[in-house]
């Protein structure tokens, strides 16, 4: 079956976009430079799915080797784009360090493919919306000034995308406009390896769960939303892996939409950060701590997406609800603190 | 004096801003990978100030080159980055070339920077601005989406270094906005070198005037503008140079405004395309060919700028009127052809 080269493949989208692509019987190819993830994650895949896939370990901002990996694998017919940075108040503090990884790895991807035909699928981000005017928010509302080096990556790459789509024929690109991911795999064999202190709130409430971490802050509840607090699309990985599956089929039967298309990942639902925590509470019955805060600076107030798109044109809906993505990342936490991934 | 690195120093701006920088008792020290300029510039910037500059061939895409020689040059105090392919056609049938030339020469410079105090000026665009809603066009405007890879590449640049400047304390940053330089250097011995059929108006013009091409096209004479056709800010390249000269100056001794700033640079004032070609008849004797065409996609209506704040907080303003522009410019294409530089 077809080879699809997954960049980031051992982090957290990725490592559950090539079980997802395993399962639908593709060949993954994995390149990862391990800066933000962990080798042990490939003895998870093949605990999951019975095969540890190919892995190279480098770095995709060094040229070279980009053009060395591509010569010697002539057999991928698809790409599947995940490295890059993301921790967006880290973007404000080292903007260089995102501008550097997220473009040169980028670029050099697409430079050696250049006049080979190839189906590439890029991880773009709801940040680009910025607050929508309105909501549910569909794949054409105006791109918003990003408020981070993190968020304007992604809209860089997607504008490099689409003009280089249009240039050149051998391109056929799909930006995946991913809303929230949360959860883990139900085996709880792989799931999210943040560092540091979670900047994000499904992996704060299963650390605090656990001990590591003390209360909960909600930043914010003075929000013009119906409980206070910010309301998000929370997307359950798996689903989202499963885009990944979609995409690369979209692409490789032709999408009659043309070289470029953008698509919203998420359930097309939002829910609030209380709404969150109590759906933590009722689906694990673990008691959280929480307190409230002020804002957050950067933070919109609320965003879902439109997914009327995805469904029909990239035949791909979400199946999991908010209780399993809370329980999966509570089963993950519970593994992790017994097997700790090295 | 301070040793200014120039980068694309032998370009039509770039050799230019050696001159002003060498009147000014700087020292400039020139990259430039010489993809499109030409070596025998060097020996005319002799010519010109006695002095043949410091020269080195490397292309700034070369990390390594890059480290090495910010490493060797420790007493280099400023840099004023032009090395970037600017044609505007190319850039939507090759962005790739565009991202990848333009962005990785930028950042592979200010990553060699890092944590040195240096100033920095950067050679940005008035297509930033697109079609300005006011005219004169303030600094202050709203940036518009680009039309062009290349304008998108100047457009990311300012968003790369008002992001570095506010995150790190060492680098000094100013971008010069700059409307349409045009003319020479008053000796002749060093002007513009289009590549190819000239897709600006005044080296057109000269080609032209000399036999080099046909008749001139006029595109558009249907603009909402007094004649019809579309308006500029020309500036002559030698006050465009001095610009840089006073960006320098004003790093050094410090910017009030901070660690980023735009400056417009332009006369202020703006000429159609008609009135160009009348200028040039008048002020060199020789009679154009011109015909009118119909517009060209992406060209803006009418653009010049407000030069009020270059004035005040630059301490800079253009001297050089259209007619010595002109004057310069025919100059320089005589001068060329019996002098072919190599």
């Amino acid at each position: 079956m077809s080879k699809i080269l997954v960049t980031g493949g051992t982090g957290y989208i990725g490592s559950h976009t090539v079980v997802e692509l395993l399962r639908a019987g593709y060949t993954p190819v994995i390149v990862d430079n391990l800066v933000n993830s962990n080798a042990g994650v490939l003895d998870q895949l093949k605990k999951i799915t019975g095969i540890k896939p190919e892995f190279h370990n480098f770095d995709l901002c060094d040229d070279e080797k980009v053009n060395q990996f591509v010569a010697e694998h002539p057999d991928i017919t698809g790409i599947i784009h995940f490295a890059a940075y993301k921790a967006v108040g880290e973007s404000v503090q080292q903007p260089l360090k995102y501008y550097h990884n997220n473009f040169f790895s980028l670029i050099n991807l697409l430079n050696a493919y250049a006049g080979k035909p190839v189906n590439f699928v890029f991880s773009s981000s709801c940040t680009v919306y910025g607050q929508p005017d309105q909501l549910p928010v569909t794949e054409t509302a105006p791109v918003k000034k990003a408020e981070s080096p993190y968020g304007n990556t992604k809209q860089i790459a997607e504008e490099i995308l689409a003009e280089t789509a249009a240039a050149f024929d051998n391109y056929h690109i799909v930006s995946l406009r991913y809303f929230n991911p949360v959860g883990a795999h139900e085996s709880a064999l792989i799931g999210e390896l943040p560092l540091g202190v979670p900047q994000n709130l499904v992996p704060f409430i299963t650390q605090s769960a656990i001990g590591k971490r003390g209360p909960i802050t909600v930043f914010g509840d003075d929000y013009n939303t119906p409980d206070g607090s910010a309301i998000r699309d929370y997307i359950h990985v798996v689903d989202l892996a499963k885009a990944h599956v979609a995409a690369i089929r979209l692409l490789e039967k032709g999408n009659p939409k043309g070289n470029y298309d953008v698509f919203n990942i998420g359930t097309g639902k939002g829910n609030s950060v209380l709404e969150v925590i109590k759906a933590f509470e009722a689906s694990t019955g673990v008691k959280l701590n929480y307190q409230i805060g002020p804002r957050r600076a950067g933070d919109v107030e609320q965003v879902w997406g439109d997914v009327s798109k995805s469904s029909q044109e990239l035949g791909w809906k979400a199946e999991l609800g908010i209780d399993e993505m809370m329980r999966s990342a509570w089963k993950w936490e519970q593994y992790l603190k017994d097997h700790p991934l090295a």
